[in-house]
């Protein structure tokens, strides 16, 4: 089991994220290409960053929208979006090529990560965007329990799938997430995350919100580089999962 | 002798530039990468295009200043002035390798290019920044007389030079061209515009404001895409370059 | 009936409308904010024109989306909107100020205007930032078979509205438009665009798509400045309407 | 003597400054436009909570460089800067519009407020952009050596002047800020600002970086609402200017 995390959502003047104390424990950094976060410079550092730990690199691309860190859904056409995720994850190749280093796989943001995991259509158009640009490049997507259908679609385009799971977050019985606008979306304890990770990690699946257990297949987890025990959590995850590896 | 143009220009709703008539006339197309034009769509348009005419893909890459073309000045720090170059050209490389072309060469465009011109420390770090991401990418640059002191510079980092001229700009007695607020700073007439390709062509020079030779070599002249006449100066041009040829 | 038009469209190096030729027949001008199309110079400028010609101006505010040209629904909360259209119309207030004249209504743009027909809550919010701004301030909207449902909304907060009509667009029978996917969406003779004016006028209604009278009360009908024959087209409309008058 | 701070220097999800711990005890908020930082929706906030407090409210126009926080100079023609700060100082009007106050001066931000300060003809255009809006705005500037003259400059239009003076920084004999390159050109020490504080209030100047007294007459004194000690700095010099008076 991997451990990825969004890295290099800093923009210009303003932080954000907790990079130089996460990355030492991921494995995976998926890192923002510059529409919804990150700069260039930012970009630059991060990859330097990802580089001295031997973190694999993934790009991160998202909507156009800044001012909204990519979260808001935009009615973007197919060739548009095809577009414009070539542009973020080539602006990204291009910086890791100066560092000697490679993009391994790309992970969608936000608005475009929830919507392409709800319509197969837009998933669809991901998949194609990333095989044009190069099929080994791997895509990350949400540990969903249509796995086989999901799996297909990426086959027919020669995409390699990674499904992550998330550490923090509580799953509806349909395995997608709890809106975070419930009181319990989030869980609070290190205790209840751990929990989750174990599960994830051993059985093959997590405890729904209502109970039940969820059969996911994940190869990788999501971990948080913000918040207040950020650092803490990660360092708890990654020890549990050394320890069951 | 080749001939270059800037392209792919227009920028969401916004056309500029007549890419489609002037595209099968030119070798080489200087592809704008969303930073003063463009944007992921127009430069996936603008790829296709180069390609289905054999064009030769350079990155245009600029300072970000949408609102401006580009054409300000901007006080950008070196590291950053590397990073921002590394994303654009590699922006444009996502988008060429996802229609199996590539980017050949990189010219900087407006106010970035005039300064790197003006001052040799900036053309060192934009050197620099091609260099890192790929030494075989050529740098196009101004056919200035300065031509050892330059190449020299570009050497020490393995870098390819093509130098260009410009067809319709009246050039000043140091090889710099004479600015636009001069009423005759760009040449009216085709006869003219013939005689400066002539010149850069078959003398290995020009014919400056004061009247003077001054030599430069050029290994391609930069056309104009835009403009009431810019689709018969430039046939004119190819004519005129394959016959000399 | 008044004449309005989307004006002010440029954005930065990029033009788009005929303004200059358009403006002298039109008796409101929707001046473009910045946030989908126009910059600072631009709207001083187009500001000055509709002085010159004693154009009422309106402020055209719409979505952040600039190289979507605000035509992509975006999600945006509440709170934002409001701060986003004061944001807008107070930009374009301090313009006017500048320059001795004063923006007297508000039209929201593409994909804002859309949704704000179709879906009230969104309209009541547009209708909220007006009258938060100044009450005084009139709100431009679609003339809709609603007109009751939407004046009673209006009213709550003390806002004015003027119903716009489109004088060259095919209406549902429902009376919204036929989407511009559809080949007869928008009329392509002078006769067929003369008609539905000449309807608006005088029977208090148009034609729809299956022949029926829709009876819709328009204080203005919205004409367009760029196309083929825009400023005959404008042209003629302005004679037909002043002869009805 | 007064003081004011930068505030509303937040951008969407990005944090910046403790403007809620810093409003209660300064006079003047200097409120960024969405150029250099801000977003409607920020500005909203911000105007709410200097209002809360009766915190006068003044606009901060920047150059448009989000990712630059408006501080690299850029070449812009009088005409644009002018629509630019008419246009930022709009916005802010119009959102303070809708919450029933107003705003009250302008202070350029950045290197704009730089280059105002050391080219005059940068800042009679700023003076003619504030007295074209609104002659009753006053515009805040540094407190130079220079007083006479910057002040018969805005006279020639109308404008009353603010002047303004660091509390924090080291001046050079020439009454201009030590460049933060150099090493003693911020004051660590609360007792090292206090007393520039206090020679500002009481003897109308400040000592240099040579020892040296220099006259500078401040109406206001800026303090800053980010770094580490600042929320403790500001209560210190707020008791001591309130001891002073």
């Amino acid at each position: 089991m991997k451990l990825n995390c969004d890295m290099g959502e800093a923009f210009g003047a303003w932080a954000m994220g907790m990079d130089e104390q996460i990355m030492p424990y991921v494995d995976q950094a998926n890192i923002a290409c510059g529409f919804h976060a990150s700069d260039p410079l930012t970009m630059s550092k991060t990859v330097a960053l990802a580089k001295q730990y031997n973190v694999t690199i993934g790009a991160h691309p998202a909507y156009p929208d800044l001012v909204g860190f990519g979260r808001r859904n935009m009615d973007i056409a197919p060739s548009e979006l095809k577009a414009l995720i070539q542009y973020q994850v080539g602006a990204l190749q291009g910086i890791c090529q100066a560092q000697k280093t490679k993009v391994s796989y790309v992970k969608p943001h936000g608005a475009l990560y929830n919507t392409m995991m709800t319509d197969f259509t837009v998933l669809e158009t991901v998949i194609q965007a990333v095989s044009e640009i190069d099929p080994s490049l791997i895509l990350m997507v949400m540990a969903v329990p249509e796995k086989d259908q999901v799996t297909a679609l990426a086959s027919k385009y020669g995409v390699t799938l990674w499904f992550e799971a998330f550490s923090d977050r509580l799953y509806t019985d349909e395995g997608r997430l709890t809106p975070r606008k419930q009181a319990n979306a989030v869980h609070q304890s290190f205790e209840r995350i751990e929990q989750q990770v174990e599960e994830l990690s051993l059985k093959g699946g997590l405890t729904t919100a209502s109970g039940q257990h969820l059969s996911v297949h994940a190869d990788t987890i999501c971990v948080h580089g913000d918040g207040l025990h950020a650092v803490e959590a990660v360092k708890r995850i990654r020890t549990l999962v050394d320890g069951l590896g």
